[in-house]
C-alpha cells in the first residue's frame, strides 16, 4: 500500500440534517411577511437577497438571517414591526442552538471507514457553528483533522490536498451536493460519492450531473459507503 | 539550524485596522437608539447581547450586527421602525465590503520576516470575511498557510502546531491582543510579541499582563518585528 486512500465526509445533510431546519425557517419567514406578499413572492425576494450577498456574506445561519431581515423590510415596504423582525434574530438563536440530528447510519459509516482509511471532514459554512456541531455530534474522534472552508471549489480542494500531502487520485469525497462535493473533485482528479438529500438549497442545485465515469458514484444511503470504498481499493 | 523559528501574525488590528470601523458602527447604533436611551445605556445593552451570544454566534461582523438588531429592539421596547433597523443590515454590508486598510509598516514587516522564517497568519473570526480581507490585503503570498480559527485558546494553538509539525518553542506569535495572541502562547510554551492597538474590544481586554519573562515582548510598532526576531535566533 504505497499511497493509501483518504476519505473525506461533508457534514451538513451528509452526516446530519440541516436543510430541513432552514426550510422551517423559510416557512416562518413566509408567515411573518404574509400581510404584504404571497409565499412565492416572499421566497423570490429572499433568494434574491441571499444570491446578491453570498459573495460578501458567505454561507450559514447568520448570513441567512440577515438576508431574511433585509428581505422582510423590502417586502413590507418597511412596514413590518420591530417586534416581528426580532423574531428573525430568535430564529438565528434557534438554528444555531439546534441539536445536531445525525442522519441514520452516519456515525456507523464514518466510524467503520475511519478504522480502515484516514478519514476527515471537509465542510463549508460558518466556522464557529460548524465546529460546535462537530463537537455536539461527537464525530471528531474518527477524524485526523477537520477542515471548515468558505467555498468548496477546485482551488480549495487543491489547497487541502497540499496541506495534508494527499495525492488527488487517493482522495474520495462523500457528500450530498453535486456542485460542492462531486464536480470540483472530478476537476482535480479525485473521486466522489454522491448521496442525495431530500432537500437541496436553491443556490446548490446543479443543472446536470457530471458525465458518468468510474470516478464518481451515487448511493442511496451513507450506510453503503464502507462497502463501496472497499470495492474501490 | 535543526528546528527553525516559525512566525505567525494575527490579522485584525495587527496587519490591518479593524476595531476603529466597529467603533464607528457602535456610534451609529448609539445615534439610532438615541430617542430611547443614552449612549452609555445603549452600549451596555449591546455589550450584554454580544457577551451572552458570543458562545453561540462566534466573532465577526454578522454576529455583531445581529446583536445590534436585537439590542435596538430591546432598548426601544420594539418601537424602532423597520426602516431604521434596516440601516443595521446596511452597516453589515459596509463593514464586510470595507477596503482593508493596512497598518503602517505591516506589509514590509511580514515580507521581511517571510524572507527569513516560515511565516503564516492565525486569525480569529468569520472565515469568509477573513479570507476575503487576506485576499484584498494581498499578504497570502508571504505565508505558507492561513489559519482562520473560531477561538484563540491553548487547545486551538496546540492543534495548529500539530497540524504543521511545529514545536511550541519554535513558534513566535505577533498580535495586538494579550488575551488571544500572548497568554495562550505562553501557556503552551511558545513565544509572543504584543503590539498594542489604539482601541481594544471590550470582550478582548485583559485584566493584567502576564508576568514579565523572556518569552514575551512588547513593541510599539510592527516595523520593529524583524529586528526583534533576529535578536532571538
Amino acid at each position: 500500500m504505497s499511497s493509501p486512500l483518504t476519505v473525506a465526509f461533508d457534514a451538513d445533510d451528509t452526516l446530519w440534517h440541516n436543510e430541513d431546519a432552514f426550510e422551517a425557517a423559510e416557512h416562518h419567514f413566509n408567515e411573518i411577511v404574509a400581510p404584504w406578499a404571497e409565499a412565492d413572492e416572499a421566497q423570490r425576494v429572499l433568494l434574491d437577497f441571499e444570491r446578491a450577498r453570498v459573495g460578501l456574506y458567505g454561507y450559514g445561519v447568520k448570513s441567512f438571517c440577515l438576508a431574511m431581515i433585509a428581505a422582510a423590510c423590502e417586502v413590507s415596504n418597511n412596514e413590518i414591526p420591530a417586534a416581528v423582525l426580532r423574531t428573525i434574530v430568535d430564529t438565528a438563536d434557534e438554528l444555531l442552538a439546534m441539536p445536531t440530528k445525525l442522519i441514520d447510519g452516519a456515525t456507523e459509516a464514518i466510524e467503520t471507514v475511519s478504522e480502515k482509511w484516514p478519514t476527515f471532514i471537509i465542510t463549508k459554512g460558518d466556522l464557529h457553528h460548524q465546529l460546535r456541531r462537530i463537537e455536539i455530534a461527537d464525530v471528531a474522534k474518527y477524524c485526523f483533522d477537520i477542515e471548515v472552508v468558505a467555498e468548496k471549489d477546485a482551488a480549495t480542494y487543491r489547497r487541502i490536498l497540499r496541506r495534508h500531502r494527499i495525492e488527488p487520485k487517493n482522495l474520495i469525497m462523500i457528500g450530498n451536493s453535486v456542485v460542492s462535493d462531486v464536480a470540483p473533485l472530478l476537476d482535480i482528479g479525485a473521486r466522489a460519492v454522491h448521496i442525495p438529500y431530500d432537500v437541496t438549497w436553491a443556490l446548490e442545485t446543479a443543472a446536470v450531473d457530471p458525465a458518468p465515469s468510474d470516478r464518481w458514484f451515487r448511493l442511496e444511503s451513507i450506510s453503503d459507503v464502507p462497502q463501496l470504498i472497499e470495492s474501490l481499493v
